[in-house]
């Protein structure tokens, strides 16, 4: 992190469903994972730079419940997230997990979030999904508030807590109401909708998401829109009085803010992967297989990221362009993802299939037009960065999609970025790429073509301008923004 | 009509798909049946005080094409719409008015409008999509604003044309163009939603849409949160100044005025209906098979009905309450709607598979739960009416429902309304209906079974009180406040 990040003299407390580190164990011996992405470098770089920090999150795995109760469920101090940071675990019942993740957070949430349910016959709310909400979603936000309060009160009731994501709209409320001279910082990384998309849950759950995420100081979005949305919906939904114009909501006594900061990446950390050992392997490996063209995607295998669509469109591709068979593979990265959520297991199994009948239609003895990768490998994915000539990011819906902006900074062949103008990169990125409609597959067909064909000074100077704007608003600048507003804030409180 | 409306001194050219008859053919003889409903007895109505009158639709039937052909396309005289009224069918190439009706307008707009549409899935724009728009919708708007411009060139160039719902939303910019003394107000029957539903269209489609509306001075909607909806589209997908307190739309050197009324029906119609000797037949007929309890429901077989979660609801009731076996029965009249259409094909032939099931799992050799009706016979619809202790309506997304506001007119048992809170009728009728969350089954039974118990004093007020809210806001007054509106905004021009 180049910069120093100021405004944190406050006792900071982080909080996310995924920690910035995750126990396994391989035979006797127990290995820590660190995760990969801006996020948890930016926020573990944060903490470093300050005199107490402790970032709570939930015990996903076996060992990280084993390493929490060795720790008797408090915070200590782990070597691998870097220095200054406390680590908290939550261990969670097994069932209240899984209510709160695979029934209330994925799909219920993040279906509404992102237009993914056909609401004629999507979803049920049953006696299932109203005790989920209880049971889990809200009682798994109660523990780790709890857990929160006690850091807080460790610290004499005074610090900031920054809280990540659509895992803990129900907590803030609760840690407000236990310490209230507490600074709450809510960063929401999926699209806010409007409000109408609200009207799936019933009205006391979403009651409870409003007022949950009410109890912040700020609530934040990559997006001017999600911000508005929120602001929207605390004003039809809860009939609360707003401020459209300063994106405020006054709730009681105080006042909320909704902001937009949109995330990023950190280039030192990607350029340091990209220039790895492990990565040139990859590159070796899939240079060996390139046609004339490489169109690459890389996504978790999840509805909101289109990808039986970008098939479709390939498919159309190859339909309208004879002159393209044998000469073009579109490589696809799919990370397979929440497996135990049953809309996630078809989507990959529709995944599959669909690739098998293009592959069916147009390969050939020598070709397979898609490659298929299901491995998730970070390496493999950033050597293909490295080699693509256009990279599909079509999103139904998507936040913000960090692949655009990874893949920008480390492409050595002039690639050419076909952007959704769903995704919220597009608001950076957009001048600088080949647009994408996501729902309209011949658009989709002729801007890869498009993309295929770009001449070559149009290509570089493109990608150039991409990087350049990656590089320029990166996640160290993105954390001080909200910190510097966290500090005004304050202040004027 | 009651009162005789204020406002029409310029001459009338009212829009329509569908019109306010049609022809068909019995052997040798042509009949015209005239259609039911307060829509067109309210404009027929308003036609009558008028000197000059057309009414513009599209030919439906093989018989509507040839009373067309026998009249040159032009407008003629036809006594069963009442006098004063001409009407002028436009004939459709049946290609042309299948891309129209059965891919543009039901189902692309329909569900985007209804939020039906699984956005991981579908749909998909293809070139048979961005055709069905060009050749259908499009060039089907164009041939019926020759004929209005035809219409209004033949009144000097000055006349109000009132255009109704989602067929003709590309029309208005098009008379505007050859008629720019116009006065247009456009009414959009179903639900406007907020402006990211519409990203679903690629941008040339969605542009043609709002652009085509702002061809009119008056867009207008059953709901404020769809006025609302609009403006703010107008603001976000075009870019335009708005006034989101006046509801206004600046596009160029014109204003164009977002405003809602909620329509309702024809009490006297009704009445007159209710009274006659074919009601009284179905009556006898439904009260020889009639059980203690009677829940009613009567829709097209429309995704956005909520058919099925009803039944699952219905199905928890039973599941719930094992003491109403035998006791209660839920007569669904479901009328066949777009079998023209395959989602409306399937979502039928879901409904009798969920039937057959609730039936198999619930029934005895003696009673069956659910009684499917797919006749759709309206005589049958009004005798159930009168029977009704419960009455479902529960659409995922309903611009109005006049179910709701026809069934309490002529109600005899005191029947409760159990009315989703998406149906627009709810804002007028909810506080005296039992509220249902349309996603929500267990609440939905839960509603169901508050209903069929609630006491006798209760259900009697509740019914009068719904009963006078819609006499005292009938179609009647929906009609003459638009008018009176249309006059205020003329002279202020």
């Amino acid at each position: 992190m180049a910069d120093r990040p100021e405004g944190g003299q406050d006792p900071l407390v982080l909080v996310s469903n995924r920690g910035p580190i995750q126990y396994s164990r391989d035979g006797d011996e127990r290995t820590a994972k660190p995760g990969h992405g801006g996020l948890v470098t930016a926020l573990a770089g944060l903490a470093g730079h300050l005199d107490d920090a402790v970032w709570v999150c939930t015990a996903l795995s076996e060992e990280d419940a084993a390493v929490s109760r060795e720790h008797n469920g408090a915070a200590f101090e782990e070597e691998g997230v870097g220095p200054g940071l406390r680590l908290r675990m939550v261990e969670l019942d097994a069932e209240a997990q899984h209510q709160f993740y695979a029934v209330v957070s994925n799909p219920l949430l993040w279906f509404i979030q992102h237009h993914l349910w056909d609401l004629g016959s999507t979803p049920d709310i049953t006696r299932r999904e109203i005790d989920a909400f209880e049971d889990g979603y809200v009682a798994v936000n109660e523990l780790v508030a709890d857990a929160v309060v006690e850091e807080v009160e460790a610290r004499g009731g005074r610090a900031t807590v920054m809280v990540q994501d659509y895992h803990f709209y129900v907590m803030p409320e609760r840690v407000r109401a236990r310490c209230p001279e507490v600074f709450l910082h809510h960063f929401v990384h999926i699209p806010w909708p409007a409000p109408e998309a609200w009207l799936v849950l019933p009205p006391a759950m979403r009651a409870s998401v409003l007022n949950g995420l009410l109890g912040n100081d700020v609530v934040a979005f990559h997006l001017q829109r999600s911000a508005r949305n929120f602001v929207l919906g605390c004003q039809e939904l809860l009939g609360l009085e707003v401020d459209l114009d300063r994106f405020t909501v006054t709730a009681g006594d105080r006042t909320v803010a909704a902001r937009w900061y949109p995330i990023s990446v950190d280039p030192d950390e990607l350029g340091a992967t990209a220039a790895s050992p492990a990565v040139a392997d990859h590159e070796r490996r899939l240079a060996e297989r390139r046609r004339d063209h490489l169109v690459l995607r890389v996504d978790r295998s999840d509805p909101s990221k289109n990808i039986l669509r970008g098939f479709r469109a390939f498919d159309t591709l190859l339909d309208d362009h004879p002159e393209l068979a044998e000469r073009v593979t579109f490589l696809a990265l799919v990370q397979p993802s929440r497996g135990d959520v049953p809309q996630y297991v078809e989507y990959l199994e529709r995944i599959r299939r669909l690739v098998a009948d293009v592959n069916l239609k147009h390969g050939t003895s020598d070709w397979q037009p898609i490659q298929l990768g299901l491995e998730g490998d970070f390496d493999e994915v950033v050597a293909a960065y490295k080699l693509y000539d256009v990279l599909m990011v079509n999103p139904v819906s998507d936040g913000m999609n960090l692949v655009a902006k990874e893949a920008v900074l480390v492409n050595q062949r002039d690639g050419v970025l076909a952007l959704s103008e769903n995704a919220g990169a597009h608001e950076e990125l957009g001048e600088h790429a080949v647009t994408l409609h996501p729902f309209d597959i011949q658009q989709q067909a002729d801007a890869l073509f498009e993309a295929l064909m770009m001449g070559g000074d149009d290509r570089r100077d493109r990608l150039a301008r991409c990087a350049a704007q990656v590089r320029q608003n990166d996640v160290a600048r993105w954390l001080r923004t909200q910190l510097d507003d966290v500090r005004a804030l304050r202040e004027a409180r």
